[in-house]
């Protein structure tokens, strides 16, 4: 048992009109107060003394699933413990068991830890980075500042322009969540965006540059098999993943089995060293309506499951990648194939979209998705924003993305019977009741928005405290009513079961005597 | 049965540059050329001949059920069979058996009809109205032609401000779809907004007015008895329902059930006259996560199974009004119980929203509850804009409150196996697969905006023939290589399964030999 040590973590508190205080989750940390001017120096380095002992100790295995197992409590899950007000041993045993991960590479000590897995409350990632043809780096930096301060509790870096190495090291220096990458796209830069000529040795070059960079966890499309790959051809949509493409084509170039997978053992043994866990990669997700649960997806899956026996083995945590597009009948098949065949592994999965017909709109086609599968079991989602299929997202596409897959996480924490996720809706819906216009912007997740929204109609103060909106006007307010009929009932001290029986004769009466007028505009 | 006729129904063709035609059902119809400065002359008046004609021979009840049940195919129900794709003598069975609904007041000739029931595509309404504090007559006959432009199915006038009367008289003559309303709005108008002075007399003249001009179908809160009040005593947010409100400040008033269910009858007599449908209001829906499934929402649910009943044995048409907000594991315990209570008239309900926490973003949060409770049986789902809770929409939230119900929509039809519905899906996701970006935009729910965001990155005329986007650039795009590996495929003649015997050898060989470079920039 490593000492115990007292934690700050990062909550937002929301302070009401009323004397009520809300703590929330909080992803933005230690950037809260971070300038752009200021992202060169980077965050504060929270992990630093934890790694520092470990590494003085001399161990060479550096996931969070192997002190797990060891029955060791780490600084990072009492953290998360805290984070989301669970028991240690449990968060422990949860790690132990596959059931959940805590990415955390020992080159990241800037990381604020957080934990992904079903029993906790469900995630977000948020991806950034440049493409060849857009965006620089401090461009790159603003978008995980913005990601994280509207609650995306990990980021990917997918950028394949210049500059990649830079760009990670600026997000990593700056980043309180977990960082994920695809590295298998900077080591196709490396050998001048030819797929045929990729090999295990500039990749595992590539995963060790990133991890000792601090990267949390690798996409790694190892269930990419040669046999699965004809599956695809009678396709809508084929191979939809940019990794999974790459390793198709390198497959088909050598007529050989993906070298991913050959070679699974060597990186096993980089993720080791650093403590990075997997994100096993859906390379071959159906990216259409029409080509979702079919062979090549499930196919994959299976081999996903074997590779996740393979990694817990060497007390590697993993995470597995799903879908994607699929409808929303087809969607319980994923999450319920997914624990059986990869034995309870977090799934993390792209949406998935319900629909195909609304490119534009794509962050609320897999928002619907996205919570039922979070609903069904899914312990983090990755967003999608406005511009899927259609470009590269600039800053308010981050944010439109963030807050859809926000409300998808949160509508999953409520259906799954989340211990405490219910509490901010009852706050906020007793504040819209009580027509406290300020606490209920303040409890919503994008306030400037909503009051924005408000005040385009009705922007003088005193319509802060009205007891209508411009919705309905004054006379036709229906929480205003109900106001009244519940203080009826509080003066004459009677309970739902007694208003039943002594009637509301009396109400009645009293009601009628004080002028029957309920309405009144300020 | 009435002599055959042919008709022409609204399609719109979009016409893909491959040659296919794909046929889009289309809301507009009529309205489609018409310009604001030719609202007052209204549109074509298509079903004036089939009206006159039952008024020569005397019919005194103009509800479809009415003919329905006599085994009657009227004009109305072929139109909707072939807009719809089925059997007109299936459409007549549904609205006779009461499981379909075809709206259609005797005096709204300008009506292009639709159908609404589970066995159909999913339905959407939008609201429009001017509330005492906003908007024009030319506005709200604007926000009527936005919504029809955009897909809306029908369209509520929900106006409770100045000039009720002659707002719905311009959107009725200017309306290709279904018109609702809720009278008790207009009643209370008449009673200067003290709803203790509403008496059945008042409501009967209002109704008769509004029927007159031709409102195809009206909410009535008949359902909101005195002994349900109280159950919302102890809700979070008490009585959302505008009309709910109304009627229960009346019940408390006076201490008397609720003056439409004891005169249910007179009501009745009017609907007959005119063929106008029922909605029956669900004016103790819950406001609020908290409030979901409790006994006064079931309660009054039970009575509108009652009311069904009673309008059924008058050939009145009939839907029942649903939630609100509700969490996602309790919303097909509504569809199911309403299924059972009313018989499975046809369910139309507002939203749900999953979650409280997002103001400004409710058209996301109630699109993810409507597209489950639409999969799960529900005929029409009401949209909610981004302003819901927040104030009044103008244009644009209209047009975001549409399109984010089509989604839900059409992701229900696809989640039942509508026949036809996967087509567009599918005809969209191979455009994308063959980069015309041209037929993606065409077939998209809102081509304008996705284009816009394509073009944001990559606006040169080249890039609609580009094989990448700039979300991955030419590198990275997964699309690209599959193409290639499907032109390998059909040239060796090879399907998935011959594929998987021979192997990949020879194409992995031809594959080297052309150089193995599928991504080209053009």
């Amino acid at each position: 048992m490593e000492p115990a040590q007292s934690f700050q973590v990062p909550l937002k508190t929301i302070r009401l009109t009323d004397g009520t205080e809300y703590q929330s989750y909080h992803t933005e940390g230690a950037l809260s107060d971070k300038q752009p001017s200021d992202y060169k120096n980077g965050i504060a380095k929270l992990r630093q003394e934890w790694i520092r002992k470990r590494l003085d100790r001399g161990d060479t295995n550096h996931s969070q699933m192997y002190y797990a197992k060891q029955g060791i409590v780490t600084e990072e899950m009492r953290y998360v413990a805290l984070r989301e007000n669970m028991n240690p041993e449990f968060v422990r045993s949860a790690i132990a068991s596959g059931r959940a991960i805590l990415p955390s590479n020992r080159n990241h000590p800037e990381l604020e830890p957080m934990i992904i897995g079903k029993d906790f409350l469900v995630k977000i990632n948020a991806n950034i980075g440049n493409s060849a043809l857009g965006s620089s780096i401090e461009e790159e930096v603003e978008k995980l500042h913005w990601a994280v301060k509207w609650g995306a509790d990990t980021v990917m870096d997918l950028s394949t322009g210049k500059n990649i190495h830079e760009t990670r090291e600026w997000i990593l220096r700056n980043s309180p969540v977990p960082i994920g990458t695809v590295p298998i796209y900077q080591a196709l830069e490396k050998v001048k965006g030819k797929a045929e000529n990729l090999n295990i040795q500039v990749f595992l070059e590539t995963l060790e540059e990133q991890a000792e960079q601090g990267v949390d966890y690798f996409t790694i499309h190892a269930g990419v098999l040669l046999r699965y790959i004809p599956f695809t051809a009678n396709r809508v949509t084929g191979i939809v993943s940019r990794g999974g493409s790459i390793l198709a084509k390198w497959c088909l170039a050598h007529h050989k089995e993906n070298f991913l997978y050959t070679h699974f053992d060597e990186i096993l043994k980089v993720m080791k060293k650093y403590g990075v866990s997997f994100s096993l990669g859906d390379g071959l997700r159906p990216g259409s309506i029409a080509d979702a649960n079919d062979k090549a997806q499930f196919g994959e899956l299976e081999t996903l499951g074997e590779l996740t026996k393979r990694a817990w083995e060497e007390d590697i945590q993993v995470m597995i990648e799903g879908p994607g597009h699929v409808p929303m009948h087809l969607i319980k098949e994923n999450v319920d194939l997914q624990m059986k065949l990869c034995q309870e592994a977090p799934f993390y999965t792209l949406g998935p979209l319900v629909t195909d017909i609304a490119p534009g709109y794509d962050h609320i086609t897999s928002a619907i998705g996205a919570a039922m599968i979070g609903w069904f079991g899914t312990a983090m989602l990755c967003y999608v924003t406005p511009k899927e299929h259609l470009g590269l997202p600039d800053k308010e596409d981050v944010k439109q993305g963030v807050i859809a897959y926000k409300i998808a996480a949160h509508a999953a924490d409520l259906a799954k019977g989340h211990p405490g996720a219910i509490e901010r809706d009852n706050l906020l819906s007793k504040a819209r009741f009580e027509f406290r216009w300020e606490d209920q912007f303040a409890l919503s997740l994008d306030p400037k928005t909503a009051k924005s929204f408000h005040d385009e109609t009705l922007p003088q103060d005193r319509m802060k405290t009205a007891h209508f909106c411009s919705m309905c006007g004054p006379h036709f307010c229906s929480m205003n009513l109900t106001q009244e009929l519940r203080k009826f009932a509080e003066e004459k001290g009677i309970g739902e079961k007694e208003a039943l029986q002594v009637g509301l004769e009396e109400k009645s009466k009293e009601f009628l005597d004080q002028g029957a007028e309920i309405y009144s505009a300020p």
